[in-house]
């Protein structure tokens, strides 16, 4: 299947015990040859949110035509919707639960289906594993050239699930926000993103205030940071965060996220942005 | 080498460590283009059963032709043998051990042999590292399409190291089984399979015990499941399991793999089934 | 891009954050169907020289034409110089950080440049995500036939960073190493190597001391070892190791990397060997 579109896998189902694999067999039983990328599948058990955001920071990447499979999905089975969608040239395949908030945002969607036809699916799904019975046999479809139409019912694009993106907030002169993410490497990312974190770090008086700490040190590269101290600086997905050159700013602040971030200083005639 | 079966690796291996990122360079380097699917390499060290009980559940939805390269292999290098099998349309490689007992109660096999021509190693294998030196290669010279009884001298079928399957038992009117697996998610997999799931599942008062607790709340998906309660529900793999809806059964029940679990109230008059 | 050579990755990235995903979105949409294997993403955040190892470890096992790419970078964006190198058939990009000592001591390179042309990375690239932004496009430009040295400025050999490798020295009779990796099964593998290792384990009196134990006991194989009692073998890297049958020399004997062994009563006529 040379020139088939890579399907790109997001999941919370870890890998000790063999779901990512199971739900690959299934694709490949359906579409072989096709090129399967792992995006992650330590998405924390039914973290929606999380994973919402790992998508946020990746899809731009990949190329037109990849098809995302995205499966953390505590309503399994129930009532919740298992959808497909087409936006910004890419498919996005999972359940109707927000975690394509980030991308709906960006990317108003040209086409949703809801995944309601049989054809699609294997034989007598599951009511517990619909990433190896319905989600990827229909990733797997679409794949192997199936129009997104074929899938299943048009649902109404105003229908589809989001949940309220993170955004700071103004408060006065301070601009309250959050963590969003905190990486491997133990940085704070934030929801201060696009032109306030742009104004913020090129702001020498700005400071975060973030677990009773006043940081006001920036860098443009983490080995240019203090040591031992943290620092400011903008992380690759484009939204402020907070480091420590060698090591973790999550343990040395105790931070995590939803803790709260309050920004100074921050030049305030810039209006609000939207995340990206 | 489009149209090349994929080779499925299931492994103690870890992902620290790069030794599966090895085999797959040898395997690459015998029969380019194939396509490499991880079922998974976080079986604990050593662990024969529970990668057993791993390939169980996923082999059926892999492709006619999927060569599954099995290694958890704590007699690498003594007198266990390596082996190469043929059940089901698949291909399965590796220690003679144990691991395949599920698949060879499900699947008789048309054809097993010892890894023992050495033309099909890489030259002077390693007495610690058969995945690399023994395993893998073999693997991948069936992926070329060397027909499986050319890797080795033909072994009787009654030969092959199979452990008894874990099943539960009849004392009188309770039926005594086991937990075999628990999942990423803290779900207690039991070997309560089949028909005796689904009559237990089905006779409102029938109930289970499990670490001193008694559970009768039963839901169809996770999501129906009462809050913060264990229930009961059919897994995706056919077993009983006992879950907690958005958490971990094993953590509120403090259970794990091998704790015994005492159903009551079954309808006694259907008999004993074999694990699918 | 049936045909075209594998690229293994190696990072220190983790599974969690979509970080190695996005990667391989960005190479794919340069190099469609590039092979893409894991070697692994689980290196200890910066940590230079536990790549270095895994990548010593790995790289001749893989065919020739293959494309490392490996990402371990505490430098991201400061000084220190992205590179790419030929050496022994294969390909190396990279940090200029000492990631390639050990290739580089086992394989002069044939040729080196600095990935200094911006019309092969990604356009705009971050100050923090080079293997997304320069070495991942770079390497997908190799994957599609761009020869090396279009992609930067030709380096002197010479001006390549390397660290002084690890190795064992005599002190009178005695042979001072150290502990150079702790593998997942608890495998302590050392710095003794090669001819050394051979006449260590091949002299019946001499033995090896580890965090205040003496050792002697030997094995073939790790099935052959003594029952919970630590004992030496040749570990598949060639390198002398300490293993436990069936548990973990590293918790046993509470020892880790870095941490000083001593061999006594080896033939002293042997000259020091370089590490393969």
């Amino acid at each position: 299947m040379a020139g088939s579109p890579p399907i790109a896998l997001l999941t919370d189902f870890g890998s000790r015990d063999g779901y990512p694999g199971v739900m690959k067999g299934v694709i490949l039983g359906i579409a072989p040859g096709a090129a399967l990328v792992d995006l992650t599948h330590e998405i924390a058990p039914q973290d929606v949110a999380g994973a919402a955001w790992v998508l946020h920071t990746a899809w731009r990447y990949f190329p037109l035509g990849t098809i995302f499979l995205c499966v953390v999905d505590p309503g399994v089975g129930s009532t919740r919707r298992p959808i497909a969608l087409a936006a910004s040239g890419r498919l996005f395949v999972g359940p109707d639960n927000g975690l394509f908030s980030y991308v709906l945002a960006a990317a108003p969607p040209d086409e949703a289906v809801a995944l309601d036809d049989p054809r699609f699916h294997l034989p007598h799904p599951s009511a517990t594993f619909h990433g190896r019975d319905i989600f990827g046999p229909c990733a797997a479809h679409l794949a192997r050239g199936i129009p997104l139409g074929k899938l299943g019912s048009a649902i109404a694009m105003t229908s589809l699930v989001t949940f309220v993106l993170p955004r700071p907030v103004w408060q006065g002169d301070m601009l309250h926000g959050q963590v969003l993410h905190v990486d491997r490497f133990g940085n704070l990312i934030t929801d201060v993103a696009g032109a306030l974190a742009a104004a913020l770090l090129a702001t020498p008086s700005a400071r975060l205030a973030v677990a009773g700490r006043d940081i006001s040190a920036r860098a443009h590269t983490f080995a240019e940071g203090p040591e031992g101290e943290p620092f400011l600086l903008a992380d690759s997905s484009g939204h402020l965060a907070i480091a420590v050159r060698n090591g973790s700013a999550a343990a040395l602040l105790d931070a995590g996220r939803g803790d709260e971030v309050v920004a100074s200083g921050v030049p305030h005639e810039r209006a609000d942005e939207p995340p990206r």
